[in-house]
């Protein structure tokens, strides 16, 4: 039957729950390690990182959604509470539609400067020194396939052709 | 401890982005399938499936906690909601410590069997015909090695000592 057949088999299905449930894991202590030794949530590392790695330290606010991947609404309210703590400075622009520039201000320079070494060190932690150099190897070809699988328009989500 | 580690290479750091930047579109992808597929969160299905899965399709909201990895009083929000929507509900025992039992209700078990087969298709999708054979089986050991790292004694010291 060509419904059953787009099924994943029992094993399929265990291995994704694994990999899932466990990529969920990591993710909620790193977080939990983010926060706890350097008072910044992945989203401020995030921006923080995107303007340390900018020309000037400035990105338009369009540009800085696509780049960290979140919604331009979701990321204004984050960027109104980044700038009420003085780590970024937006320098409204009315007659460009790419929205305000984000500045890095010295005070977020400060913060993900004297982040950086934990956070790496968190990530060595607990994702590098699980893994055999081959598994890394094989983390990093997963992560390509399923990029690529999923930057085709066939893996959109409302894609309903082929069910 | 841990404090004097190295820190990780460029490669290193540029496959752990792939990987976790990855995952996390993987997520949202399937979030915003069975949000449109079936109208349930993944929050919802994760109850439902434990539920279903359950002996009389009850559980100590305490288990169901840890079941899902959730921490009690996000999963207690959750699951007010959950119980407006009539999907569950909670027979509260006040001489117990391990909190509410909670049951699945006839609506949770229809929209539970209703939304198996979209959102395993959309697992299959978006995840499994995006790798080789080869490609699944490193994933189930990577996230196998990753589980056993995780779960030592030395992963979780700060998640203890957050508290």
């Amino acid at each position: 039957m060509a419904g059953a057949r787009k099924l994943p088999t029992r094993d399929e299905l265990s291995t994704w729950r694994e990999f899932i449930e466990t990529t969920e894991r990591l993710r909620n202590m790193l977080t939990a390690r983010l926060q706890h030794d350097t008072g910044l949530s992945p989203g401020d590392y995030a921006v923080l990182l995107a303007l340390s790695e900018a020309p000037g330290s400035r990105v338009r606010s369009s540009e800085l959604a696509s780049l960290i991947g979140w919604e331009r609404s979701r990321l204004s309210h984050h960027l109104g509470r980044m700038e009420r703590r003085r780590l970024i400075r937006r320098e409204e622009c009315a007659s460009d539609s790419r929205g305000a520039e984000v500045v890095l201000q010295p005070t977020g320079a400060d913060a993900f400067h004297a982040a950086t070494a934990p956070h790496l060190r968190a990530i060595r932690e607990l994702f590098i020194d699980a893994l055999t150099p081959e598994q890394l190897a094989a983390a990093g070809e997963i992560a390509a396939a399923l990029q690529t699988h999923l930057s085709r328009p066939a893996s959109n989500a409302t894609e309903r052709s082929r069910t």
